[in-house]
């Protein structure tokens, strides 16, 4: 595991101290901080290198051609379709990303009203708003919403309209609620178009769902209420961001006027990142919808091959149709997990084929990962951990639900 | 008043369509992305030229040495405090940052939480945290909390405990509420330690109070629970920014950990922008303590020197004590005000002397404002409005209760 402690070595200049302390320079203040900044470049760069555990697309170095604007502050405080009188914002460019959206989630511009999010948690807080009263749904083994539970849920409640938060592509495994379906149980448990509102959590899969051959995963064509994807996910930016939309007959009930600026103040925060809109508008514009296209086509073969290769090697993995995300048999070793900057839950831990993620970065991973797998388990005379529970009996390869031993495929 | 119709010409190719379509663009898409860019680079830097209305500081030629990080996605997520699993974050910058403001309001380190916000209006929510009852204080003609509605108030609730909202430094009138006569009320209203809270929106005062002759307008050696503060107002970012901090004791509360990161979401959003910690980490070195110090001084001394050009104009004006926030009658022509970028309310309008704003542009400003001023009110004939109420009689110039003519000055 000699990569790994290369790691370690390389970004410990920049681990050793919790801080850099601001004023405990000297005269060659500014030669100290572009050493700092030097040195974390660098640490991102090698970190970047190994990074396989989120839903993040690292490539962005087009985004330097932006630097310029480094210098303006730009912010689009409240509504982006209005003027608002500080100057100095970027609604065009915000208006221009929205209009893309609204094209690609088949809503009319007269009909929709959305914005550029700092990512999709603050997307989601303001498609559901706040404070009200909560049912868990089951889920399914492949993440997604369980529509005979729904059912149950919603008859227990039928004197109360349903808001429901569907997931377009779930955070750990990648699963997609079918919207369809869960459409059709509201009406069969007598909800109306009038008493039901459905949220689509789409962080990742917003950008995925309409470039795929079976056609895309939801459109505001079907009765949904707002959409919430990440811009730093798919697309990548060099912030968090994302972009809220909803339809217009919904947001005019939360919106007030504010005079001091002059323009609607409906969004979660006042102020906004006005650079996020530009950062979203250039790598739209820089890839366009063939670019995406192409994207999604490599990311989800690339999430086959490492399936394929995990499968190969006797290890318990899942991957969801249409998913760029492969859930497999957590590694028992913390300093693996860290080097390839995994993500666990319970058993469980799962690479996302990003962009950034190429077939000879899977490929080192895949055999350092059964190099090192035959040293935790001792070439097989310990048991790796069973997943048929989370990932199904007919994708796990334990010894009593599994075909091969641990050598397979070595 | 030539300026005015020289904006309007160089900003108009930035205004005359809705948006930048994007993929509208055939074979050159790359030349007519950087032809956009540089055009509304063009358009900012004549803004800012006369950006007087607003709380943010437009010096940030510096912010360009941060360039080469655009090419990384930068993501805070979670608690500040603890080391996340996704690897690319700043929060050794974050941490620098806090350690800054903990020794700026007088707070230990191991007392003290809080987070790089996205500004001010996020760490106010944290702050508060949401869905509370709300009884609204009355204020002074100087914008300040009126302490005898607020002792009128609490008696009327003598059952619950009280959460307060304290502005140091209001948008508006720069109105600096007087944390020790809050905290006296409170007492003799029968409110203990263990019954108040206190947050402190010092969104743009916060950076200005511990610079002040009269010494700091509050601290954490008083009894408030938390503060926010905007990074880019005084301080000034390429993006809306800020910090929140709090006790300790007050933020295990709503804490929960996520297995997935690894870490503490305690914060508003879950993903956060780690360029913010880093823009704010270099501006506070770049600056010190000294040079805020200066930039303070000469913002004083600015708005000091605009209030007294106003005055000598005979026109209502008001400048509270250690604030850069100039108050005066609103000009009626909306073209002045769009030029000049000001922001209005009811009869008043306001300057705010940032760093930014030269002596220079202060007199270009004065000179423009009583020429016109002039044509609106046809040179004396057609009064300009009275201010007494907004701002006091003291403060206004009008016919009744002021001194001069619209000549005085010229």
């Amino acid at each position: 595991m000699a990569k790994i402690s290369n790691g370690k070595d390389n970004c410990n200049g920049n681990e050793k101290k919790d801080s850099f302390a601001i004023e405990e320079f000297g005269a060659d203040r500014h030669g100290l901080l572009t050493k700092i900044l030097t040195d974390f470049e660098d640490h991102l760069t090698e970190k970047a290198g190994h990074c396989l555990g989120y839903h993040v697309n690292l490539d962005l170095n087009h985004l330097m051609d932006l630097s310029p604007l480094l210098r303006f502050h730009i912010n689009n405080v409240g509504d982006p379709f209005k003027d608002s009188s500080f100057s100095m914002h970027s609604k065009k460019f915000e208006v221009s990303v929205l209009d893309w959206f609204a094209q690609l989630w088949e809503i009319e511009k007269d009909e929709c009203w959305g914005y550029v999010t700092n990512g999709g948690t603050e997307g989601n807080l303001q498609g559901l708003l706040l404070g009200m009263d909560c049912v868990i749904i089951r889920t399914l083994t492949t993440g997604e919403i369980d529509c005979n539970d729904l059912r149950e849920k919603l008859c227990l409640n039928k004197d109360k309209p349903a808001i429901i938060n569907l997931n377009i592509g779930t955070t750990f495994k990648g699963g997609v609620d079918n919207l369809d379906l869960v459409i059709k149980t509201l009406e069969e448990c007598g909800f109306s178009n009038d008493r039901f509102y459905i949220h689509c959590d789409a962080a990742l899969s917003g950008l995925i769902s309409p470039f795929l051959e079976q056609g895309p995963m939801f459109s505001f064509k079907k009765p949904i209420g707002s959409v919430s994807v990440s811009g730093h996910k798919l697309l990548g930016s060099s912030m968090p961001c994302g972009v809220l939309m909803t339809k217009k007959k919904y947001i005019t009930t939360i919106s007030k006027n504010v005079e001091y600026l002059n323009t609607l103040d409906n969004t979660i925060s006042g102020s906004r990142n006005g650079l996020a809109s530009i950062f979203m508008w250039y790598s739209l514009n820089v890839k366009g919808r063939l670019g995406l296209q192409q994207d999604v086509k490599k990311c989800l073969m690339n999430a086959q091959y490492l399936r394929d290769r995990l499968k190969d090697a006797g290890i318990s993995s899942m991957l969801n149709e249409m998913s760029f995300v492969v859930v497999f048999e957590r590694p028992p070793n913390p300093e693996f997990i860290k080097y390839w900057n995994l993500s666990c839950e319970g058993n469980m831990t799962h690479v996302i084929a990003m962009p950034h993620v190429t077939v000879k970065i899977l490929e080192d991973f895949v055999n350092d990962f059964v190099r090192e797998r035959n040293i935790w388990y001792r070439c097989g005379r310990i048991q790796p951990p069973c997943l048929a529970e989370e990932i199904g009996t007919y994708n796990c390869c334990c010894s009593i639900h599994g075909k091969g031993s641990l050598q397979n495929g070595n």
